[in-house]
């Protein structure tokens, strides 16, 4: 089974706005085992849009997942383009309609009555002969047959789209398609701590493509994520080849980021964890709590960005400061002391270091950082020197730090 | 002049890594004033990435640029893709060679010699007669010509895929493509408050369309951003009659988001700010903090996520989370207090809510949000009920509170 996405809108194909409608749908067309041609990005133009249709369609594809342009305004033209590359016409739905109408009285909308009203009925103009889908916003969605390709029309909106494709995979046709890629998800292996040209020595070495393995690498920050296609034997075979190799570094066998590793350790162990975050400014924080559950095993941290911050709230003392300077072990390691003291903690890691582009001295350079992870009957302060620019640098740190936490907790 | 953009990457493809180097270059691109038809993602096979570059060649454009697959690994293919794309051979480089050898002297990689040398003269591989651009890392780009179009092929990290940009930019054939562009970029408003369906009455009353403006209007959480094109004085009349009718919505009008307008508003005050954070759990400080030269005017903050932290390190008080919950009114607002003096802070906000999945009661369903904004004498309370799952309710709470921060600041 074959697939083509196209994530519609002006302000994604500018990078106004990152894309995640394509990255979720081309995620879970590849856990269906569907074969993902390609995503097109394309703007709002009615001609544009048609366009980048027919070119998914190009090729033979089984199905299209459109997403994007089905708001109530006169630049979402989306239905329009469909229903013309699907050669069918645009009608207004009832069933549309009164979904649309009954969201707008759910979910409080503001402005003048007139202009909902015309855009209500805009919102419920489909292809002829389409099944709808009901809104999780105010636009429905749509699923049409056009010559043996199965088109799906999603909203953009990146919570409604995961909504409606959620029940477009419910709707018969989608199902089959789905149901036929009959499942082949590669395995998907993390590895922390081995860098792309140690991995290539063992695929040069064991040769797993001339026994039917693809193998896939792609380097990430810190990290390494390798998949397997099909996963079967020969797939365990080179994860236990990798294991050998590099005891300890495979992290997550089944897509787990980090993040969510830290969480289960911790919870397996009862203990919690407190954060103190300088350069990082709240990304490990924000990264932890976006697991559905943190606060069984997360209490909370400090962003300690100024001195003052890291003396008063983290009981850094004005001498270290004064001698050390804010970027150095010694902070690292009171910071980490500090958050565990501060929110009674049994674990914590801190990290301060300089992201750039100002801050750096001759003595301590842009990429200089340093992490303390302590626990229960552990303390360790790891000095790092990253490379590229501020948001790089802090991402590494922010991933780096919280491996150093999962390697403590696993002891 | 028009472009096109080959993102590669089966990991992009497949959503396990976010797009960053296409949204890269269409914001340049589109700030040039060069407009991009199509931006296509693909996977790492040979094949895929050389259909991809002819399916940009065709309908005629004047630019391609290709992002990813330069590494050292087996599956890094886009050099060859592009040489055979371009009807030019694959010939070892030999000032790329040097480049390269020179970058994994500079850059500490581990990882066995022979594999490291055979990555190098694999990475040193450009199609015939191509301009060599220097690596970041360790992958060379290469800028070609092939039929009277410009095709630039950049390395895939993100902080490489920049900084190799950059140098593509000054070479002479994609400086003449970006100079012919004349410069043409969008009027660029961000509005918050407003709704789209008001927004659009606007638009059918002054049809700025029929006067020759295109007008671009994007939903994002808690925002409308809105481009204008040409700029110029039809622009400026739009501009004018928006002011009118949604007095001091307009928060930026240089693509500046909330957080930079925050930190101009704060410099220009000389005040400083501190966070409180519970369900948002670090983004505002993570998202503060990716504004270079946010120590000027952010301290530091508290991410109290558990109950605990919240009367450990805010003092709020235990009789006031029993009375009335940690997702309160009262709470929201000792935490901003607490916040405050916690970290000797002018100004602070706090926000406090149910993300979900879990933890909703009868009372307080998910979505409750409460935000408080403090500061000299100024002090106000926001009660949010906002939609949606997890992440969509973490990130729109913290743009909100952003935004309440924002017009405290502005008066």
């Amino acid at each position: 089974m074959r697939a083509a996405v196209v994530v519609t809108g002006t302000e994604v194909l500018e990078g106004r706005v990152r894309d995640e409608n394509g990255a979720m749908i081309g995620a879970h067309l590849a856990a269906a085992g569907v074969s993902l041609t390609r995503t097109i990005v394309v703007g709002d133009g009615l001609d544009d849009i048609r366009d980048a249709v027919r070119l998914a369609f190009s090729g033979g594809v089984d199905l299209v997942v459109v997403t994007g342009g089905l708001g109530p305004t006169h630049d979402d033209r989306t239905m329009e383009a469909v229903a013309r590359a699907s050669g069918r016409s645009l009608v207004e739905d009832p069933a549309a309609l009164a979904l649309v109408q009954a969201a707008l009285e759910r979910v409080p909308v503001r402005g003048p009555h007139a202009a909902r009203e015309r855009g209500a009925r805009k919102q419920a103009q489909v292809p002829e002969g389409a099944v709808v889908l009901p809104p999780a916003g105010t636009a429905p969605g749509a699923v049409v047959e056009a010559g043996g390709t199965v088109v799906v029309v999603l909203p953009g909106p990146p919570w409604e789209c995961r909504a409606a494709w959620e029940d477009a995979r419910q709707v018969p046709v989608v199902a089959r398609v789905l149901d036929a890629a009959g499942g082949g998800a590669p395995r998907e292996l993390r590895m922390a701590g081995v860098v792309e040209s140690e991995f290539m020595q063992v695929l040069d070495e064991s040769d797993p493509e001339g026994r039917g393995l693809v193998v896939g690498v792609c380097a990430r920050p810190g990290e390494l994520e390798v998949t397997l296609r099909p996963p079967g034997p020969e797939a365990d075979a080179f994860t236990a080849l990798l294991e050998a190799r590099f005891p300890g570094a495979i992290f997550s066998r089944d897509g787990a980021g980090v993040e969510e590793v830290v969480g289960r350790l911790l919870a397996e162990r009862g203990e919690a964890l407190a954060t103190a975050e300088s350069c990082t400014g709240g990304m490990i924080g924000a990264r932890l709590t976006g697991v559905a559950g943190a606060s069984a095993w997360y209490l909370g941290g400090v962003v300690s960005y100024s001195d003052d911050a890291k003396h008063a709230v983290l009981a850094v003392p004005r001498s270290m400061l004064d001698e050390h300077g804010a970027v150095s072990g010694p902070v690292a390691r009171q910071m980490a002391r500090g958050a565990r003291a501060a929110l009674g903690a049994d674990w914590s890691v801190a990290v301060t270091g300089i992201a750039g582009p100002g801050g750096a001295t001759a003595q301590k350079p842009v990429g200089l950082v340093y992490v303390c992870v302590a626990g229960p009957g552990h303390e360790e302060v790891r000095e790092l020197r990253l490379h590229g620019d501020r948001e790089r640098i802090r991402t590494r740190a922010a991933t780096i730090a919280l491996h150093l936490l999962r390697q403590a907790l696993a002891g």
